[in-house]
């Protein structure tokens, strides 16, 4: 069986090594573009800063070490420019020569990935201006820092990309802008959530343009202005853009493989396109996300790896294996902080038209009295029977730990109930008897069995906006942290003399309570739901949460 | 109704606050025979050092605080010494006054702990030997140190808590030895891995007499010899016994509460011990293993944490509540390193007579090109139909992380192909696109499928002390790695020339293949079984897991 892959990568390389490993006599020809196969797409921003020092630690193999391995016919700085799927060959530019040849195929697995998104602005093509992708990209990038020694740099995109971007260009020590268009970066995150990340990256000397679009650049003779939607004009010695990737199709549409509407390459449930003998896999296609069962593009390297030796398998033992679809779990560091997240978030259960509840709680990574334990913020969001449809955390340390354990209790069907079950490993330096996992399963179990009733901070600004003389809020605190700052109109009532202080409240009219991340205005709710009042809500996250959203 | 809880820490404080969310109107008596209520236990070892710095610390909430947050009546150095169970009333002391009296009850909860064993050897009433449960034990500990500034310390018992003790007393500055009376320490591990942590302590210069049992102590003036069964002597300037625990049953007893085999009280999937008036949970209590289905007894934190919040809903709501018994998750800091388990190990499987397969990997914590990554060592436990019985993680970073994650798939009935599956959060800081939990279920599931077969380093090392000449015996690393030493016979051909070099081999012997951790072993095990070889294994975990079982 001869195979032909396009894409050395994340999933085309992984599909390589595991058809040989799958089969020794199969012929297995690997087509790459450019000059590297299997380089670390991921490492990328941080060797911008040096904290991966040489260039060299970013290619995890060598093709020459490939080779040797696992026999494989690697042609790098080959284009594949076309496919005749009756002939079953596919053309291939040799990029050093310009020659072309057609190479025949039993089976194809397309593995090409994503391109960065390049708008058609005025001014684009300023020299100052660089997209990230693969080695080349952040050769010239280098390049730049080294001849041009930039002291300002703007980066354009509040993703992933650009994120580590801007926090390894600010490590380099050049002060950086990143500009977002939308009122948050970190759209896998829900916007309370989000807000703790703009809070750090702007402490952390970072400036934060939100809501903002770029509209042209223009190059002067030493540096590039960039001009904003805002009326802003920033003054750049260096452009990074990172808006967004879309899957790269050109070839796909040429040989007119079926798309999908998110206009990723369509495929079945063994990775199959619309031509059976052709695969694809990674960030070209499009998946079927696992909770809310909608096509959508998710461009990440554990998905394109597992595709990628999932495609293998049933290219060679027929389609013996089904892709179950894409969570989503992905995580960004953002200086100090992680942000991470799983399932869907209330943007997307929202346009899946799936109702939810959620909360939101804040504990320590480990035990309080261990030295270095650091805040975790969890929000979870799940149906009213209890189903787990996402979660978001963000901390400086264990954040990973969580959302990986959230995961794995999605796809295992458990609901918020076991996640107050579950056991996890506990000592003082890594945990807490009571996990923040834990305590999260605690609370969304309390709201649904009725014995807690919560509110969001966006509700509350709201009804705070609409001023209803009504509204008891009360700030559950101690007197001293009432002190030091509280939601405007809030009366404190400290938790731990509200028993006494009952007259002082009306049962009938609506109360709101709130402490500092929730649990003394859990304990506060307990108490006056069976004293009598009827109408108490607790502010999720506390006055962490709303003050970090609300500013 | 009228609620007396025994003990005031982890299992008893718990439910009394949950007793009091769930109910304003419960009248709560929480008794203690200690000074403190809802202190750390598990904090106690780090005060020695001064990791933690301050014993305050260590008293997670106060008695005035707990009283006035939860009016909860509570009686702390008071010991409940009876319990008339026609009359429902409870017999207290007070310890102060030594007074007697009866209070009465509606429900009881009995969550009184463990006790250290504490073998009747000669010249155990040394003033210089230890125990640690609490904190005037480790008040006891504190003077000690204070007073007589040891030099040498003996720790007795290698299971959690000795080693902790040994760790901090070493961190303090004095030269300790562990003495463990079984072949290894932290038995809930099996001796390949547990041989990782024994390697680690003694490169931290704590000395490790394994295989060896204490048998009397002799107190000398100024030090205390602490005599072996091997005939070693050693000569301690303090000693800290840390053999074991056992459940407080003697309030149970007294009362004629049944008992399990194991000697921990006997309660039903309600936590109702053998009346239904009294509930108990904790250390005293025998749970069922999850796995195996035996009645065990798994005192840890957790567990007590989670069954005083259930008891508190069955004694409140009924029996609402069914507990489905503790899996055993658990994780201990030795130095550096972290060495978590959930589930079942080999021993345990064997003796609960429970089929197992296995496989032990070795991954980077984090993807290796970015700095700081550390190996994980993971063993995984699995039944011939994919179900994990058990997992052990050892490394100084993450292995918390992969226990969690195992853990929950345990819980959620998920099988080792899930392993494979696993969406886990994946940056270069976090976790590598196969992150190790993936890793390992790929060689799990490869093992099942037969497409790869392993041996373990215990089998190994008997047929190599067998001697069998027909045994090909093939290190399939570099010869660099070869040169660097290897296992005793072995024979070198690197796999990236085992195809030209096949005719070395005899395909119809059998050879036994192995690498540094495992996977190049498993490309030349694909190779030979697909040239015509039929009795070929591969090394689980590589010479790598070889060498430290074996040294
Ligand atoms: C800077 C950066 C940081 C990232 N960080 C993370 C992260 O932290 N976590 C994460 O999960 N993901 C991250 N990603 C995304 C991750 O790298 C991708 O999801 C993954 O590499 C996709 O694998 P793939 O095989 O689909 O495509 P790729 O790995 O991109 O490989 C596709 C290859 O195909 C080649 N190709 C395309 N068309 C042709 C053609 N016609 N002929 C020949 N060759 C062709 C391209 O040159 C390319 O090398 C990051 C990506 C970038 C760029
Ligand atoms: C040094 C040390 C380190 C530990 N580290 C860890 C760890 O890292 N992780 C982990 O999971 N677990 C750890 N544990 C175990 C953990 O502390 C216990 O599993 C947990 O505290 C058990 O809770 P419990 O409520 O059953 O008993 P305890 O928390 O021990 O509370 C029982 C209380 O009952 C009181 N009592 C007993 N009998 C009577 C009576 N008749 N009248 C009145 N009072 C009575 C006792 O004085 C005691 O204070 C550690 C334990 C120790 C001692
Ligand atoms: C201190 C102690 C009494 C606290 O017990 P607790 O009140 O059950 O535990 P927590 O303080 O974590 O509070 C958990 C409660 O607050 C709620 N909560 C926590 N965070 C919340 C938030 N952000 N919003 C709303 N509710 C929240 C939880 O739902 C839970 O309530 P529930 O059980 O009614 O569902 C007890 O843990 C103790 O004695 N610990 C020390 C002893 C010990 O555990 N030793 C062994 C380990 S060292
Ligand atoms: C380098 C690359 C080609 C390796 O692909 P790979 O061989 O599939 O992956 P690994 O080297 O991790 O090896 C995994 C294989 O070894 C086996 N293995 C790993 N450890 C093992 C052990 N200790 N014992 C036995 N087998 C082991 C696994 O079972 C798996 O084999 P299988 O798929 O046949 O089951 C590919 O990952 C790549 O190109 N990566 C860089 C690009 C990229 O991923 N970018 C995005 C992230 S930055």
């Amino acid at each position: 069986m001869k195979i032909i892959i396009v894409g050395g990568v994340a999933g085309g390389a992984t599909a390589a090594a595991r058809i040989r490993r799958n089969d020794e006599t199969a012929e297995i020809v690997l087509v790459e573009r450019g000059q590297y196969i299997s380089f670390a797409n991921c490492g990328l921003p941080y060797h911008i800063s040096g904290i991966i020092e040489e260039r060299e630690q970013l290619l995890v193999t060598s093709e020459e070490a490939f080779k040797e391995r696992y026999r494989v016919d690697v042609r790098s700085r080959t284009e594949a420019i076309g496919i005749d799927r009756k002939a079953r060959t596919m053309r291939l530019r040799n990029l050093a020569t310009g020659d072309e040849t057609d190479e025949p195929y039993d089976k194809l697995l397309l593995s090409p990935g994503a391109e960065p998104v390049r708008p058609k602005l005025p001014g684009i093509d300023s020299s100052r201006i660089f997209g990230l992708r693969n080695i080349p990209d952040l050769d010239r990038i280098m390049a730049h820092l080294k001849e041009h020694n930039p002291r300002r740099a703007v980066v354009i995109g509040g993703g992933f990309i650009g994120i580590e971007v801007a926090e390894n260009l600010h490590d380099k020590g050049i002060f950086t802008t990143l500009v977002e268009g939308a009122d948050q970066i970190l759209t896998p995150l829900d916007y309370g959530m989000a807000a703790i990340v703009h809070s750090h990256m702007r402490d952390k000397n970072v400036e934060l343009y939100l809501n903002d679009k770029v509209e042209q650049f223009e190059e002067k003779d030493d540096h590039t202005v960039v001009y904003l939607g805002s009326g802003r004009r920033l003054q750049a010695d260096l452009v990074v853009l990172a808006i967004g990737v879309r899957p790269e199709t050109t070839l796909a549409r040429a040989a007119n493989l079926e798309l999908g509407s998110t206009g990723g390459i369509k495929v079945n449930g063994h990775l199959q396109t619309s031509d059976p003998d052709i695969y694809a896999v990674g960030d070209a296609i499009e998946v079927t996300q696992t909770i809310s069962g909608q096509q959508v593009l998710i461009p990440l390297a554990g998905p394109a790896n597992r595709q990628g030796r999932m495609a293998a398998d049933n290219i060679i033992f027929g389609n013996s294996k089904v892709y179950r679809g894409t969570q989503g779990t992905s995580i960004l560091k953002a200086f100090d902080l992680a942000a991470a997240t799983t399932g869907l978030n209330e943007k997307q259960l929202n346009a899946a038209g799936i109702p939810f509840l959620s909360c939101i709680t804040h504990s320590g990574s480990h035990a309080s009295y261990y030295p270095g334990a650091k805040q975790i913020s969890l929000k979870l969001l799940f149906t009213d029977k209890g189903q787990i449809l996402g979660a978001q955390a963000v901390g400086a340390d264990g954040a990973d730990k969580r959302i990986d354990v959230i995961a794995t209790a999605i796809h295992g069907n458990l609901k918020v109930e076991d996640l107050a079950d579950l056991e996890l490993a506990y000592a003082p330096p890594f945990g807490s008897a009571k996990d923040p996992i834990n305590i999260a399963g605690y609370v969304a179990t309390n709201i649904l069995n009725g014995s807690h009733d919560m509110i969001e901070w966006k509700e509350l600004r709201a009804s705070l906006g609409a001023k209803d003389p009504e509204m008891q809020l009360i700030d559950v605190r101690t007197a001293e942290e009432f002190g030091f700052g509280s939601i405007p109109t809030a009366r404190n009532i400290d938790v731990n003399h509200l028993r006494e202080r009952l007259d002082e409240l009306d049962p009938n009219k609506a109360v709101i309570l709130f402490c500092q991340i929730g649990l003394r205005g859990y304990l506060a709710y307990r108490i006056l739901t069976q004293h009598g009042f009827t109408q108490v809500r607790n502010l999720s996250g506390g006055y962490k949460s709303y003050s970090w959203a609300v500013e």
